[in-house]
């Protein structure tokens, strides 16, 4: 019987996995049902490919969504993390594998037993970060155990960046490629790390400021923030002894010290609403943060010199004409009605960081691992990039997809036969999958180099 | 029949209101019974007052309390906020009058009519703040509009303090008087207030910067940083078209550049643990939040010079010698285990803060009206001082009791007869409570001063 694959969600995620699947399906003789609440788009996405079908779904359809899932042999979950569940149980129920980009919950883990008695696989964390991050790390740590190596640090950095070339207009050097809400209240929580074997804790007033850089061949240098979860990967990649532990964003440089403004500002806050937002244009929202109200400055004073002043930074300094090009000083009005801070500042942005049709868009992974071997201390540094074709055939969306096309097509072929709740960071899981995107062109870069540990 | 009085709850905020009460006993031939968790509490508050007695008393315990409840005309509760409600049903189901000291909640205000049927008050917000702040503020706006002034601006500043003279060796010039955590997490949120017909924000990295300050005669310069809330008092005290409205807290001067500095470190922040914090000690946990570690500081630099970098302060600045007596630097354990920064501050705050028995709080009030009349502004300054006898006979408890004491006399003397859910904003009410207030030493002292606005 033909094997059947079901993909709920046909967004900006799910176009490179649409694409590799319906290819493969042609292959191996599959069929690929592409559900999507918005049929057009689902439509869209599979084309006219022979072995692949668009169907509407509202997935709180409960008779629709199983009819659905019960036709086919594995489900794909690309929906939002908090619409998962209704797909999971229902997978259980009628004992069909379910893969997703998510990172797992508590909840899930607790279904380990039931997804093995019902001999299925149910895999979260199987995309980009989380999922390629994991792969690629757990890779190098397994074979550095191997070798005898002592792992003393483990740095990991992850960015969705955009082409250079893309952004010679846009002094912050950066758009959106992925969630924008996720962007602007990026690193609110404390930022939680290892540090030479101590705990670091950095709040969010600091978070901006205290970066790292690397250099990446071909790229530069790019800046770094650390990440609120660092700790999670101690117990995750079993590195409980590892005395540093860090995982950061990556940005170009420049991004943090102004982003920093706008925290500073208050502007990411997004847990009040800021009274008759619909009435105030952005110059307005910006007098509301700062003290003192000038009715008429002064000769040879402005509002740019006052915030610049309220800032304690040069009126020349590069951050002032990142906040200029946003348009914090314009009489444009927010519109918006009731917003926070947080919501007014994502609606300026995506306005002003949205990717045009053309753009590519850039991701780049880096992981650093100290190690000691035969007394002596060794880096590897290794370093994948990748650049989208254009804004609907991102990097973003064939390193989110092509893990999870992948792994779908090594448990139809039954090459693999995990069962039970997973993330992938057994060899099981990790090793097919790297191996075949390697074919892909998702490769790592290596390089090792002699090391002295400062006292 | 004799008139008999329930007081719940023998802490510290009770004493002045205790002895009012039982002291008004005798005169009026009533009688006080005061319950608390704690017997010997109650029965040392109490001590051997003729129209008193001390009970014991489990809140949770229904029939215990809807005995005692069900026994008296009317209820006190000085109990924590959230066991008000267990009160409240009683005194509604048994139609007794109950005064509180703390917020009304939306759900207290929505038993008016209920309140009204029952022919009880149940009034919140009578203690000092909230409470003689309403009270005093809502006199001077009653006035100044029956005298056809328009109030261009209301600032208030209120500050727990502890004599100068008890402050010898403290450079903080403070100790706590009141709820410890409240202090330890003041400011957090975003400050709005009105300036000059403005909304303004201040988050919560700024509002320990953005200082103002008053003189206070006898006191000297205070310094005040804005309140969270000051928006909610333009309904409150009708004063929906005023420009300017700003409520403050006040310190002796030089606490809130120090208090930034432990907030710019991280250490205010209640929402995650610290890992291990049972095993740390207080030196640690600044290291966990500095850039770098040094397992030994190069010749010449220390960790004093490392935190005053890390706050881009001199390293003479006061800030430094205030940290520095708290004993940050030490190797002394925490001890705490799983503790949040803020735990672990307000535990140390509590030995270095604690009020001795000799000690003398004083309370602060101040009062700024802007106003305009026939064309000229002027500004009314109504200031109110107290200090306490010891850390037992406290202003606070004082100027928190003395209120509710007055106004359960007003109503058992039937002088006053308000029915419903009030909070002490309206002329029946306020205004006997200020004159006995008054006669009791709580006295505001006027000024008022033409002023030139600027343009």
């Amino acid at each position: 019987m033909k094997q059947k694959i079901l993909i709920l969600g046909a967004g900006r995620a799910a176009t490179a996995l649409i694409d590799y699947l319906l290819n493969e399906a042609v292959k191996n003789d599959w069929f690929v049902t592409v559900a999507d609440y918005d049929e057009a788009l689902a439509k869209q996405k599979v084309g006219n490919a022979s072995n692949g079908k668009a169907v509407q779904l509202n997935i709180k359809n409960t008779s629709k969504r199983r009819e659905l899932i019960q036709a086919v042999d594995i489900v794909i979950s690309l929906l939002p993390v908090n619409l998962h569940y209704l797909v999971v149980k229902d997978c259980l129920k009628y004992k069909k594998h379910i893969v997703t980009a998510s990172y797992l919950s508590q909840e899930m883990y607790g279904l380990d037993r039931e997804a093995r008695e019902a001999a299925i696989v149910m895999v979260g964390e199987m995309g980009l970060d989380p999922g390629i991050d994991h792969m690629s790390a757990m890779e190098k740590i397994d074979a550095l155990r191997a070798d005898n190596c002592k792992i003393t640090a483990f740095r990991s950095y992850t960015g969705g960046l955009v082409s250079k070339d893309n952004l010679q207009d846009n002094p912050w050097n950066y758009k959106f490629t992925w969630n924008p809400r996720n962007v602007v209240l990026a690193g609110q929580g404390t930022a939680q790390f290892m540090s030479e074997g101590k705990y670091k804790y950095i709040p969010y007033n600091r978070v901006f400021q205290r970066l790292d850089t690397i250099q990446v061949e071909g790229i530069g240098k790019l800046e770094a923030y650390v990440n609120r979860d660092s700790l999670l990967y101690k117990t995750l990649y079993h590195l409980e002894d590892i005395p540093t532990l860090i995982r950061y964003t990556l940005r170009y440089p420049g991004y943090c010290r102004a982003w920093n403004a706008l925290v500073k500002l208050g502007w990411t806050d997004d847990t009040y609403p800021i009274i008759d937002s619909e009435l105030m244009t952005y110059r307005d929202l910006l007098e509301s943060y700062l003290r003192g109200v000038f009715k008429q400055y002064p000769a040879g004073y402005n509002l740019r010199h006052h915030l610049a002043d309220f800032l304690r930074i040069d009126r020349s300094d590069p951050i002032m004409e990142k906040l200029e090009w946003l348009g914090i000083f314009d009489q444009t009005p927010i519109k918006l009605k009731n917003a926070s801070p947080a919501m007014i500042l994502q609606d300026l942005l995506m306005k002003k960081w949205a990717l045009q049709a053309a753009d590519q868009d850039l991701i780049v992974m880096q992981h650093q691992f100290d190690y000691e071997k035969k007394g002596k201390n060794y880096r590897l540094v290794s370093t994948m990039k990748m650049y989208g074709k254009d804004s609907v055939h991102t990097a973003m969306s064939k390193l989110v997809g092509l893990p999870i096309g992948i792994f779908v097509k090594l448990i139809l072929q039954e090459k693999l036969k995990l069962r039970g709740v997973h993330i992938p960071v057994i060899p099981e899981a990790y090793a097919p999958v790297l191996t075949e995107l390697a074919g892909l062109g998702v490769v790592f870069d290596d390089q090792v180099q002699a090391i002295t540990m400062k006292d």
